[in-house]
This record gives structure tokens, sequence and C-alpha cells, in this order.
């Protein structure tokens, strides 16, 4: 396996009664096989299409011109979308090496100053853009999209939307499939089956990252690798992702832990906190239910958290995500730091300090009895990412299934978009 | 005032079973009186440096020079420094206008990759360097700064420390301060009395804004208002951070809040959400006390948290803070968008969009019966800056009295630097 999943010290046989009892723990595994069953049936039948991502290779195939016609055409791609529609993306093309393709722009707001800034800072000649909404008329991406599209023809002439545009939609006529093939733009299909939440394997998230010339297939393999593990007929209690959603909602349930905390400590899984956050939040959050992620990043949020996670309310579980970096990095000059009070850094890589703050966080934590998990990952390549995603994503859908709620709708956020309108209307008539 | 701050939609009467009840809020803001009467006191007779500074200006002549000449000779100015030391100079150095003097970069993580990345990127006969560690002594800021001083030694020259490097430490002996005398390193005092999360209106928070070309005094003008409005002898029910206090503490203590979201709108303000969170979190987070706070971004968690936030559970209270957006940016074509489904869109500034949407989302919350606050900017530049920044630090230490906590200590992180050097020391030694 890519990652290796530790899972010991969220019970009550470390923690007492800061800990999930094991018997309520072997219960919701229980329950948590019915929802591996149901999985299993829908990989199956092909009626849930995110698990077929992992093994369709056909559909990258179909993307390679794209992505290398942006890559030797464009030095900035600007990626227009707003929640599961770029943070996938954004999370991957983390893993992009700097010079070695376009640099990538994921402008996720309606911030009126930023796109200015965006718009002047570029040229547009040499930039390329991705559009994607899945259901073809969010508003946010359609006004960002118009306003890119309209400074497009403006500066580099009235014909050139087809080439510096590409837009990710369902196959259903739409407004924005509309006005694509007005202008000759590119559309590509957004699978109606797959939600923006759950679409980062698709090529949501996976066009932007072949740009940043990152090997699509490599994250697929690494989904693949965790699918598998869950495919096969084995019990429950040897899946992690089922596992990992009984320890949750069991903590949720039993001990009162409303909060769970993902702390990479690497900052290129910065992003992917904001990914799952999102997972978690709109997957779980409903009906009074849920618990509520929170993102943290290593060794800033030590001097920033660790206080209230140690000493505050016992109302949270921890994910550490630790990357294996002992001895990467430069090193401190054993000349420069003396051998004084900072003999201890004399000599040590940086990747030694991350290391050894990561390691000592997470004892910390479980020393306090806070629940505490740990994903110890031995790379940060594709694969390694692939597997990460796919990961959270069976495990948001299992806990669901745990909580009795509807992981893939979202109904609570219409009332917002109304009201929106409304206001929009409103300010028409002043 | 530079600022208008409503509180009118967290209590009882407008929000039922789910607001504050006004007899418990009107207790609390008895008690935060007895806060501010304290602060009053410690402003009055200097015990507090933090109350001193907004009337400062002295020390910020002092620091002309430096800010001058890092302008005139760097292209690049990296930061390092972690937690306090960083997040309030990242919060303010948003406002700078791009290409309007050096790039700062924030280095307050100890990522290899990512300082990798940086040091080759910058050239480094054109980049300063500013060190930020109160005590001098802070594992992470010492080990980045041991190794970007060899960096520059090995690439500008072994005599360039004293022109490419300035620190800001205690004034009493520490390792950081023989080192940078040892080197010709210039020195700048950090007072002993401002700990690093309640020092962005001193020279640490300043002089990375001076050197990104914004105004300091205005910054402390703005605090100065705030704390102008707490100082004069008014009643508690007069001054805004006292009631923020009360309300915060008592939609915890009595109606099981225990999340607390700072929500703006631009993306100009997501590092001050990361401000915030230190600064609350670690001042109240501790004998089992507190309330965890979480950053969100306006329209990106409308698609990420808002359905948790809407439909979840019932343990948060939130703060919007909306910036008078309306008219504002480029305006989306009313040709582009046609007179069908995006009709209206057209001809409306994204300004508009981002004001409609902060305000539906503040008025669903409402709608929805969460307690929610608002806090209406009319413009976002230093002074607006200073005013938050002020208003949050009286409230927290306000809230720390209501709390009976100590809002000035962190004592829960020891363990960790302490298992961390041990882990250090142990990998020597294989």
């Amino acid at each position: 396996m890519s990652y290796v999943h530790l899972t010991g010290t969220c019970f009550s046989e470390a923690l007492g009664a800061h800990g999930l009892d094991r018997g309520r723990f072997e219960a919701l595994l229980r329950s948590a096989g019915d929802a591996v069953q149901s999985l299993r049936a829908r990989h199956q039948d092909g009626s849930l299409p995110l698990l077929r991502l992992p093994a369709a290779r056909d559909d990258l195939e179909a993307l390679q011109p794209i992505a290398k016609r942006y890559r030797a055409d464009f030095d900035d791609v600007v990626v227009v979308g707003t929640g599961g529609s770029s943070l996938g993306g954004q999370t991957l093309c983390n893993l992009a090496v700097p010079g070695a393709g376009p640099r990538l722009h994921f402008f996720d707001n309606v911030d009126p100053h930023s796109l200015d800034a965006l718009l002047t800072a570029l040229d547009l000649e040499r930039t390329g853009f991705l559009i994607v909404s899945k259901s073809g008329s969010t508003a946010e991406t359609m006004s960002v999209f118009l306003i890119c599209l309209e400074a497009v023809r403006a500066s580099v002439g009235a014909d050139a939307a087809g080439r510096h545009f590409t837009a990710i939609t369902e196959p259903a006529d739409n407004v924005l499939r509309r006005i694509c093939t007005a202008h000759g733009i590119g559309l590509l299909d957004h699978d109606p089956g797959i939600g923006g939440r759950y679409s980062v394997l698709s090529l949501v998230g996976l066009l932007p990252a072949m740009i940043a010339g990152l090997d699509a297939a490599a994250v697929r393999d690494g989904a693949a690798e965790v699918l598998a593990a869950m495919l096969e007929n084995a019990p429950p209690e040897e899946i992690e992702p089922a596992i990992g959603a009984a320890i949750s909602v069991g903590l949720a349930q039993e001990n009162g832990i409303s909060t769970t905390v993902l702390m990479p400590y690497i900052d290129r899984l910065n992003d992917f906190g904001l990914w799952f956050r999102q997972l978690w939040a709109e997957s779980l959050g409903k009906n009074g239910k849920g618990t509520t992620p929170v993102n943290a990043l290593g060794t800033v949020d030590q001097h920033s958290q660790l206080q209230l996670y140690l000493d505050g309310p016992r109302d949270k579980m921890f994910t550490v995500v630790m990357l294996d970096v002992a001895g990467k990095g430069r090193v401190v000059s054993p000349v420069l730091a003396g051998d004084g009070d900072l003999a201890y850094l004399a000599g040590h890589a940086l990747g030694d300090l991350m290391d050894a703050e990561q390691r000592a966080t997470a004892q910390t934590l479980i020393v306090n009895k806070r629940p505490t998990r740990i994903f110890r990952l031995g790379a940060l390549d594709e694969r390694v990412m692939g597997a990460l995603f796919m990961h959270f994503m069976l495990e948001t859908i299992i806990a669901a299934h745990l909580l009795g709620v509807d992981p893939f709708d979202q109904p609570a956020v219409e009332e917002g978009k109304i009201l929106t309108r409304q206001y929009l209307a409103e300010s028409d008539a002043t």
C-alpha cells in the first residue's frame, strides 16, 4: 500500500474515558460492513461512477492532446471553478515542479480586486483558461468566465476564444455550453453522476494536473490500490476507510468529539486539508449531524493551535499526516550553529527537524489523551495523492452510512443562492 | 469609527432557544466591565505595553531607514518567523500594491522542499532577510535562519550577512543575538512585554509592512480609534470588544457554541483569519476552556462549508466580515451574458455579485437561527486593519477574563518542544 495508516490511539484501552469503547467500535464496524457491501455492489453494477474512475485510462488518453497544446501554447493557465471544481486540481498541482510547465492559477472566489490583479499581471496572449462548472450555471464561475472571455476578446482578438478557452460541464444543454458553442470553445463532459467534491479523479482534477506536467494515470493507480483493498472480500476490520469511519462516528456519538482536525506537516499538503474540509463538511453536515473539519498545518499550527488542542475542550480528534522527511533538505551548518544552545540542531537537515516535530506532536497529543491517528507517507507523489483521495472519499461515504445521511447531496445551500439572485435584482432596481 | 459592528442577531429575541438570553448577556457584560476597568488601569500605568503602541510614533521613525534601505536594495524580502512572529505581518502585507516594493515571503514552516524551492528561485544578491524570534531560540526560526545565512555567505560573500539580514529579538542575551553580533547583523529589540500573538502593532508586524510600502502610522491610527473608544469613560454596553466577548462567552457557556467561525469575503482578509485563529486559540484554549476558531473565506466556503453551517450541529457562531464592494471591479458584459439564464448577471460588476453573496449568506445564517454578527467595512486599508487588530485583541483579552484564563501564556506547548529535542538527539545517536 502507498501509505501506512495507524489507528492504535483512539481507543479506551489507551485513552481511558477519553477514548472510544472497543465494543461500540466493533458494532459500528459491523454496520460499516453493510456500507462496504453496498459500495462493492455499486462498483459491480457501475451505479457509482466514482468507483469506475481508478481503472479507466481511455479518457486520459483523450485529454492528452489538450494538455499538450495548453503546455505548448501557454505560460499561465487559469482554472475558473469553485468548490469541488477547483480544490482537487489545486491540491494535485502542488506536486508540480516549478518551471516544468505553465503556472496554474485557481480562481475560486469572486473578489473583484483579485481578478483585476490577475488579469493585469497576465500576458493574455500566452494565457489559457479552463472553465469548470458541473451545472453550467454556477453564478461565480459564469461571472468570472464572462469577464475573462471579454478580456481575451478585447486583448487577443474577437476570434481567440476557441484557442484560449476550454470548458468542462455536464453533457445536457446549459448556458455555459450554449455560450461556448457560440464562441467556438471546446467542451468536455463532466460526468453527471460525479458530484464536484468527488470529482478529483475525473478530468476535473486530472486535466489541470496534466497541464501542470503531472502523471494522471499514477493518481488513478494510487486510488485503485485503496479501492482494491476494499473490493476484495476482506472483513471491515481490514479495510482502512471503514475503520476510519467507525472511529470518527464512534468518537462523535460516544465521546463528544465534534471536531476532526486534519494536520499534515508539509506545505504541499496544505490544500489537501481544504479539499478534505469540503468533502467532509458538505457530505456529512446535514440534519444536525456531522462533525466540523478543521485543517491545520504542522509546525505553523504548533505555534497557533496546539495550546488549544492539548489543553482546551476535549472535543477533537486528530489525523496527523506525516511524510518521511528525515535527512531531507539543507543542513544546519555546525560551524554557524556552534556548540552552545543550538548544538542540538547542528549538522541536522531541516527535514530532521520536521520529522522530530511531527512525531513529537503526535506523541504529545496521545500522552494528553487526545484521540489521534497517524498517516505515515513514505513519499509524496501522484500515486500517494491518489491513495489519499480515495481513502478519504470512501471513509466519508461510509461515515455517511453510519450517520444515516446522504453523502452526495447539499440541500441547505440553495437558500443562499436564491437570496443572492434576489439581492442582485434589487440592486438592478435602484 | 473605521468599521461598523452590528450585533443584533445573536440573541434569543431573534433566535429563540438558539440565541443568547439577554439577562445572561447583561450579567456577562457587567463582568466584562471589570476587565475594561483593569485594561484602563493598565493603559494608565503602562503595565501592558500593547496598549501603548497605538499612540507611539518615535519607534516607527527609527524603523524608516531600515525599511528604506530594504526597499532600495532588495527585490525580495524573506521574513523568517513562526506563529505570532509571522501572521500579523503576513496579514498586513496583503494590502501591498504588487510591484510597488519588494516581494515579501513569509517562511513560517520548516518544510525542506519549500525552503529549497524558495532559495533556488531567489536572486540572493537582491534578497533581504528579516529574522523574528522573541526568545531568540525558536528551533524552527533558528534552523531556517542558519540555513539562509549559510546560503547568503556562500553565494554573496562571507561578509555579506550584515547587509542582507536584520533580526528582531528580546534585548536580553540569547543565541540569536550572539550569532547576529558575530556576523555584524543589525538587531532590533522585541518588547519583552508583548507576546508574539499580540505583536502585530509592534515592529514585528509593522516593519514588514513598511518594507512592503504600507503606512504603519495609519495602522496604529486605526488601532488607536478602537482603543480610545474603550478608554473613554463609557459603560461596557457601548464598547464593541466587550460586547463581542460577552456574546462569545455567553453563547459558549449557555448555548453549547463550541466553535467560532470568522468568515471574511475578500481574499486580502484570508490571512487575517489565520491571525485571529492563533490569537483566539492560544489565548483562550486552556484548562479545558476556550472555543475553537475556524477561518472560512466567503464564496469559496459557501461551496464548501455552508451546508454544514446551515444544517449541521448547532455548535457555531459566525462573524461575517463584509467589505463594501458593490460596483467594484470589471463588469459582466450584457452582450456576452445575453438575456437568458444569465440575464441576472448582465451589466453587474463582479463586486455586485460578491456584495449580494455576502449579504445573502449572513441573512441565510440568521434565518436558520445561527448566531451571526456582522462587521461591515467601508474600505480596506491600513487604518481599518489596525482597527480590526485592536478590536480582536481587546475582545480576546476580555473573553479570557470572563473565562478565568490568562490570555498571555501558552503553557501546554512546552511538552512538544522537549520531545522534539529528544527525538533529534536520538537521531544523532543512530
